[in-house]
């Protein structure tokens, strides 16, 4: 009995959309997707989203060509254990927990940040107010689907952001929908899958979502999907750039969307920090 | 941005009924029911069913008359903020946490250890393969009283384990029971609140139970509930004393009911240590 030092995490949130973050800077972690639903089970471990393992990206076999190897690499796993590309709130508070430890810094001369991520190299910049901002790369319209979400047909738009978004304009009612089931999509269309987002107009500028993840179920938040909400309110207005503040169940973000990519900016929390218990972890290598 | 070193915390879970541990020896910690609410949340914060403070009894206002000054006391909250007499499992991780951080200790020779709560003073005993054992007190029974769940009415036998609980036994179905809603209780009898179990037989001196815990929701346990349950089962046989294996859905326990008293034995786990962030624990006290 000993509060006994196993590796180091911290937990995060960016829109409470939260993370546990596992620094393995030596590339040394065996993080089985077992340890990761273990770790991610909100009773039987610490409780979280996702996983973000801090590794370099030397020491990631499925990176992306043409990302430094040393550049850090934010290899995420989704609750299930599941292997995701990319998350725009989880970018976030993995920039932040760089410069935080000093992994990374950043200056006023120098605000910006790479990340290596399995959608690409992205861009972060770190403001003053503890926002930060991602550049999510071009997010790309590939037409129009639909799905069925709470026994209702609805309209959407197909929006790549590293990852498949399906982005349902609403004209009403979307605190009412329920999105405890999987929605039924187009598995032809969306061979791996699909984030849904159901947005509703809420002012000039303004509009409100709500997201299911594959993998998870519906969250507070997802980071691409408030990018692909942003795309599809602009589409449904007849503009291909622009900006939306997106309003989501866990906060306020503002997503801009330029002919050659889009830039997300919203708030990265760190909440604590600590060891794990090294016979917990150990345990759940065993079969 | 910096991850700068806020409160010490724990967490650790019982039969996966999960809690934060903030040790604060000097009793010095502001924690209010804001604060509680933000920790427990599962997004926002670290997320758990409770707060165990670890304090010694001379700093709490309200403990028991009787408790020495010295001893460690287990100022235990909901995760709603509410304050709660006395936790079976939470005992359980508390003890463990003490005698991990050699905050207490025990040896062969002196394996009990006494611990304050509101319920009075307990003693907890330290096994070698991990198990902990909790002298509950005694279990005494108010007579019969019935609750609406899930739609329909429960006959159960209304146990005092320090808090207060009507532990129904039911034939069959336990598993179909939706217990996502508030159950509708006696509120003359029960003037705090209740804790509900639904108690089902599993084969010679076994059962199943499911609980609801009041402040909080279902959970995958519930220590007192157990020995609550135990009783039921003893009494529904005819048996004022005896043992009984409880299988709750975060795992397995045994309590054995005495004339003078009762004993649960069971599982506690702690998953990992470390330090709030300082920013975050400010700004939650902050209007």
């Amino acid at each position: 009995m000993q509060l006994n030092r196993g590796p180091e995490f911290a937990k995060g949130n960016g829109t409470e959309n939260d993370f546990l973050i596992l620094p393995d800077p030596a590339g040394e972690l065996n993080l089985t997707p077992a340890r990761v639903r273990a770790l991610c089970d909100r009773r039987r471990g610490l409780g979280a989203d996702g996983v973000l393992r801090v590794v370099r990206t030397g020491d990631i076999d499925d990176a992306p060509a043409g990302i430094p190897a040393r550049t850090w690499f934010m290899d995420y796993r989704n609750a299930d254990g599941s292997i995701a590309e990319m998350c725009g709130n989880g970018v976030r508070v993995f920039a932040r927990y760089l410069v935080g430890t000093g992994l990374a810094e950043t200056s006023s001369e120098q605000p910006e940040l790479p990340i290596g991520t399995r959608a690409g190299l992205r861009t972060v910049s770190t403001h003053p107010d503890g926002q930060v901002s991602v550049d999510m790369g071009p997010a790309t319209v590939h037409g129009e689907s639909s799905a069925t979400v709470d026994g209702s047909s609805r309209k959407g738009l197909a929006v790549d952001v590293g990852n498949p978004h399906l982005a349902c304009v609403v004209q009403e009612g979307l605190e009412r929908v329920d999105l405890s089931a999987v929605p039924h999509y187009d598995a032809e269309l969306f061979t791996n899958g699909v984030n849904i987002e159901l947005v509703q107009d809420d002012g000039p500028g303004r509009v409100r979502m709500r997201v299911h993840e594959r993998g998870v179920g519906e969250t507070r938040s997802c980071g691409t999907g408030t990018v692909a909400a942003a795309v599809a309110s602009l589409h449904a207005d007849g503009h291909p750039t622009g900006r939306r503040i997106v309003e989501v169940p866990g906060g306020t973000v503002e997503v801009e969307v330029t002919a050659r990519t889009s830039v997300l900016t919203g708030p990265a929390v760190l909440v604590g920090h600590g060891r794990l218990d090294a016979d917990w972890w150990q345990r759940l290598d065993q079969p």
